[in-house]
């Protein structure tokens, strides 16, 4: 039976972390809330289920992966859940080093979040520019070096060789270190100007990552949607302050 | 062989989470970065393990567990490995629905760090006092009750009663869940002041947490520190809205 993945349509956001290992491992799944774009149907089924008053495992929020009756939430917690089934996750202890880096992965994706969003994420960006300036003029001064020097070190330190984060082979983890990657150039293509440069081993790993056939072929495919100012990774020019 | 937890001394903090599971379980633990306190041994102990360029898993951050050679890193992540050691995490998948909400709370946890620091983690409070009252308003008038009145649904839904988060028995998630309110009530008396007419299966949850033989012992104990203005949970009265 195919996978379920509940996501908000028109935007990539935290559900794009979940379709990169599916398409990896070529899943079958659907992408409910996106079908039955006419009549809507998807995002009501995403919808029922939020606001289930039987459910006995409802979600706090988008993504949720259906399989069969269980219902799992959070986007690294989906990823747990996935890794051993897709063959994307060690079968050792190794696994809970795989998902410590996810969710310092995550850790980074809400500091992301917040450097368009420091004051209230159900307000506009446009009613929070001034806080929005101040918390991306921080991220990038401190914390987009922060997080990638400590990737770059995991890497270093991988004693398999630096190909891969953890261990000998791809897992889930890699491929959310890309799309990181891939969304922090999106935002700020003038502070990550010197990221080759200054993280060698993390811009080799992008580029493993997009090389490989089936995520090449899911990046040219409709399925990939691009980069926009709904989703997480937003692209402010006022906000993408150069590297020193 | 105890385990080793590594966390910041003088803070109840993020560390909190795993100690209550700890405590709770009555396992044996070393609490290394309050060791050896004049000597500061303990301290740097934890230091060594994160700047170490040998490690091949190194943590972004405390806190982080030592059980023999692994080292796991993320709170979270930290109660998933212990969950089924300890007896506090189900022998079935539901472990992903307690490991989705133990994401929530972490979620929720990082929002209200973010209400004394909106801008810079790095800085201080006082550096900052404008924007985080803004978060902090928008926090207690649509955050907090987002969460809480999820968490409500949560306990309200399960098919095995409202006395535990997931199934008929304790898990880490009750123990985190109290370790939340807590905090909550410390930091904002004024805006959870009616806390347990609006969510009374989360404080009846509380009470009965607080109540459980190991856990009263280690409230009382000299183990269990103070909130203080150091910690996650801070209580500034100026950020502390009533509730409408």
């Amino acid at each position: 039976m195919a996978y379920e993945l509940y996501y908000w349509d028109g935007l990539q956001g935290r559900g794009e972390f979940v379709r990169l290992a599916l398409e990896e491992a070529q899943a079958p799944y659907i992408d409910v809330a996106r079908g039955h774009k006419k009549s809507g149907q998807g995002q009501a089924a995403m919808t029922s289920v939020l606001n289930s008053k039987t459910e006995p495992h409802i979600p706090f929020a988008p993504p949720f992966l259906k399989d069969g009756d269980l219902i799992i939430s959070q986007t690294a917690n989906i990823l747990l859940y996935l890794g051993p089934r897709l063959g994307l996750s060690p079968d050792s202890d190794l696994r809970y080093v795989v998902h410590g880096l996810q969710l310092t992965i995550a850790d980074m994706v809400t500091e992301v979040h917040d450097t368009h969003h420091p004051i209230a994420s159900g307000q506009y960006y446009e009613e929070q520019k001034a806080p929005a300036k101040a918390r991306a003029t921080d991220f990038l001064a401190h914390r987009l070096p922060k997080f990638m020097h400590y990737f770059e070190r995991v890497l270093a330190q991988n004693p398999h060789g630096d190909a891969h984060l953890v261990g000998a082979a791809l897992t889930y983890v890699d491929l959310s270190m890309f799309q990181l990657i891939e969304g922090l150039h999106y935002a700020f293509p003038r502070a990550t100007a010197r990221f080759a440069a200054q993280y060698p081993r993390l811009a080799a790993l992008r580029t493993a990552v997009a090389a490989r056939p089936d995520i090449a072929a899911y990046l040219a495919s409709e399925r990939r949607l691009p980069f926009n100012e709904t989703g997480i990774f937003r692209h402010y020019a006022e906000l993408d302050v150069p590297a020193p």
